[in-house]
């Protein structure tokens, strides 16, 4: 309402404008409520610089190994240009005035321009804004990536629309490296935009990894070229319920642009039961007393084409997914089905299991992650994987999602020397009142008794949104903006981030950032975002 | 997916489908799951007749006292056709043979297209779909409405994209006259846009009643003629967060084309903070101890300005808000604001209140329904009112909210021979597991020990989505489809609709529906539409 006033008639006033403003306004609070997630040091002054859309430019600096033709930083500042200036439309009114222009300059140490970001990615920068000029130095094209988002968020507008933006010094980098969200297309199918969109407003809060956990019992979405049956008879439906693997790619790539990894889940050997659809002979045949009982239960781990299927499958799926992880599940399974069917007692006896289904289940484990393995693919699995055997030399990075002493768990891991992620208590597809974002803010990853090296091994977190009561409907206020609750967990200093009263002025601020950017991120309490969503 | 491809090579084979179909499946299940809420009676056969849009009209039967002109039933005719054919485009392809008509005949037996729907307007309609022609039968045309939205969710797809529907007789009308949702438009602000959707999935669930809770402590969003400043000093933008004598008079419009009533609600003499900001000495200045603490509670009780500020403000409502009955609130009024106040306790002696502020509140209340009764409105109070004091004579309508056994106090209002509205059992911005539809379904409301008149006096029950933690972000999906599971509750025979787990499919049925129609609601559990939500 403001902005369009002051196109409409303020248009030819505004540098009178920027005189008065900057006579009377130049002392007064300034309106930004800052960054979210909080940089690890944030020094800003109540000096500030006008900006105008057609006088801002970006500019890679004359030391950057990086240089115009990056697609990566090409493409954010394709992006960021309307995050910066929201209200700007680009009809470009005639203007008898020459702002003074503002350059937001970009200098990376490394040309990584074409590259996917990894495990061991930097992502620190530093960004300095002073009165016409902004530097922003960084390692890697994803931590100037991470300053772009910052300094998007430093810019804000007056009653008349007008932008600023504070003289600010800003050096930082994430707690942690690994920080999540975890999106389950199997239980609902997303459309890809809903995916898509997820990832826009997961860069907005510096996560890094999408954790994509795309097959499970209800549904298999994943159109393999290996094996078409697998959704063609396992998804909802075969045509308008699959991720072909342009719309993966789609995926990938457009989280490549935000320095976002994917990492692929393909859960075995429970919650597969859609896997059984396309695939016959790859589940277990259950038993009533001593016939088939015509249902089916986990893989079935004693016959040779089990293995010689899962290594096809993951050879398809290592090529298809770049990150050098990959999640292969593990959690929950079932052994009923397992203990009724007489081939899978006769290979227990066979190999000195007894009735010891949890060596089973690790025997089935360590060979997926030996196939894995051999892919040059790094193995994230479930906690139970870990929980159930001590024969753990094959495991590497542990994800902890059972509720209680998670803490307990993440310690365990860390003492027998595995890297851990953190999930147990960031589970926000559960039911509970909305406003509770302050339990997903209050959660210290590392209050476990441990040394260094055992606290250096928790490598990070997740949000975990899992789909039985989650669609492309309810989604985004379901996940927005409590994730960023835990997003600032994970990248922000603990010291300075641990009231949530203090950060809810911030964190409003931010959910109205969201909205206005078109994020349906849910309100945390009576109140109003001076831009409303104005979706239905 | 199916439909399309029916239009690009289906198109000429199509009347031979037809021909296939009706030998391979006439005698097959039919694919409809049925009406939400259920019909009173609803006998179908699985003879079906296929519906081509091109041959499908609306027409006005020769005997009814509605013919073409009239606004109600035009206007539905329009909105119904997409909602009939929701495949269809209309860019004509040729077409080379031509479909037998369909004709939907409407009779009524009033001319009321140029009236409010109210309380006792008759919704009752029969419905007679045969091979080739539907008959709509009702006494007026928002019983026309009722059918309509009845032979909207008959209709159905088979998986090639074409049109059925099943002969069918349908007797129906509705068990309770008031069939409300409450929206809150204070705490957040919702754009019109969103109150008319919400509108539009209200009429797909047969509600009848919009309960516009306009004004409240955060904001005033009413732009009055009569007080500009209420809105102007208390909304939460004097320019974008408020509500125009426009806007207002499109809501009120949108709605009765719907055949839905506004029903606004002013509450006070509590929750009123906002109204403080635009009308000075209205409410109470608070003391601590001898002095004026600077802060104010309710609505001050004991001026004669207040009387005149109020007699003023409803006149002005009740011209704007066309509808039979007015809201007036009367709840949660903490005493404590006006037992500090000299001016009260000088007030409540005179009165021979001695230190009972229910007296008081009464007093207020009883002179806020005079005013309203003198502008011929008839008043519906919350419990509050009536539970404070045995003076209910002026008293006619009372809404039942509060928890606990919620039917003691509809027993208790229903045997001072009151009508009541029920509730309690139908908040649905509380927080709570998504998936508690059946909480919502199970709610009987005349399980009160009482005679025939006086359940005769539950006139109905009211959806509650209060605005604390709710605004146009989230709204859809916490309302819909649970708010559905209390509209079938309100309207259908409560024998044959008593089993949430019967109701299932048909309710995830109806949520598909409202998918396709662009409402967000959410999913139930695991599953998936035919057609999932495309938004973001």
């Amino acid at each position: 309402m403001e902005a369009a006033r002051c196109v409409t008639f303020g248009q030819y006033l505004r540098p009178h404008f920027y005189l008065l403003l900057l006579i009377f306004l130049r002392n007064g609070p300034h309106t930004v409520e800052g960054v979210w997630p909080l940089p690890q040091t944030f020094t800003s002054s109540i000096e500030r610089s006008p900006l105008s859309p057609e006088a801002f430019y970006f500019e890679y600096g004359s030391q950057s190994a990086a240089q115009q033709g990056c697609s990566v930083l090409d493409a954010a500042f394709t992006r960021y240009f309307p995050l910066i200036f929201p209200d700007y439309t680009g009809n470009g009114v005639l203007r008898f005035y020459a702002d003074k222009p503002f350059r937001l300059v970009i200098t990376v140490d490394r040309d990584d321009c074409e590259s996917y970001p990894n495990e061991d990615s930097s992502e620190r920068y530093n960004l300095s804004v002073s009165a016409r000029q902004a530097s922003l130095n960084a390692e890697t094209v994803w931590g100037a990536l991470r300053g772009l988002e910052t300094f998007s968020q430093l810019v804000y507008q007056d009653d008349f629309g007008s932008y600023f933006v504070n003289k600010t010094e800003i050096v930082d980098f994430p707690r942690f490296q690994f920080r999540g969200i975890l999106l389950d297309t199997s239980r609902h199918y997303l459309p890809v935009k809903t995916i898509l969109q997820t990832l826009d407003a997961m860069a907005y809060s510096k996560f890094n990894v999408f954790h994509w956990h795309i097959v499970d019992d209800p549904s298999f979405p994943y159109q393999s070229r290996t094996y078409p049956d697998l959704s063609s008879k396992g998804a909802f439906h075969p045509m308008t319920h699959i991720y072909t693997q342009s719309d993966v790619r789609r995926v990938i790539s457009h989280a490549r642009l935000w320095g976002i990894r994917v990492l692929p889940e393909f859960d075995s050997p429970g919650h597969t039961a859609s896997w059984g659809k396309g695939q016959s002979d790859l589940l277990t045949p259950c038993y009533r007393g001593s016939s088939l009982s015509g249902t089916f239960g986990p893989v079935n781990p004693v016959l040779p084409s089990t293995y010689q299927f899962m290594a096809r499958l993951f050879k398809e799926v290592s090529s298809v997914f770049p990150d050098s992880h990959i999640h292969l599940g593990g959690d929950e399974v079932n052994f009923s089905c397992w203990s009724s069917n007489p081939d899978i007692r006769a290979f227990m006896k066979k190999m000195g299991f007894g009735v010891d289904f949890t060596k089973l289940e690790a025997f089935y484990m360590e060979n997926i992650v030996n196939i894995t393995s051999a892919l040059n693919k790094t193995a994230i699995v479930w906690q139970d994987v870990f929980d159930y055997h001590e024969l753990r030399s094959s495991l590497s990075v542990v994800e902890v999602w059972k509720g209680g002493c998670y803490l307990c768990e993440v310690r365990r891991v860390a003492k027998a020397g595995l890297r851990v992620i953190l999930a147990s208590p960031w589970y926000l597809d559960q039911p509970g009142p909305t406003h509770n974002w302050a339990r997903f803010y209050t959660v210290w990853p590392l209050a476990f008794k441990g040394t260094e090296e055992q606290k250096k091994l928790v490598i990070g977190g997740e949000v975990c949104m899992w789909g039985e009561y989650v669609d492309a409907t309810n989604l985004t206020p379901r996940l927005w903006p409590r994730a960023s609750a835990a997003a600032e967990r994970l990248w922000s200093d603990e010291k300075q981030t641990s009231s949530a009263d203090k950060a809810f002025p911030r964190f409003q601020d931010l959910r109205c950032k969201l909205v206005r950017r078109g994020i349906r991120a849910e309100p945390l309490y009576v109140g109003h975002c001076k831009h409303e969503y104005q979706g239905v």
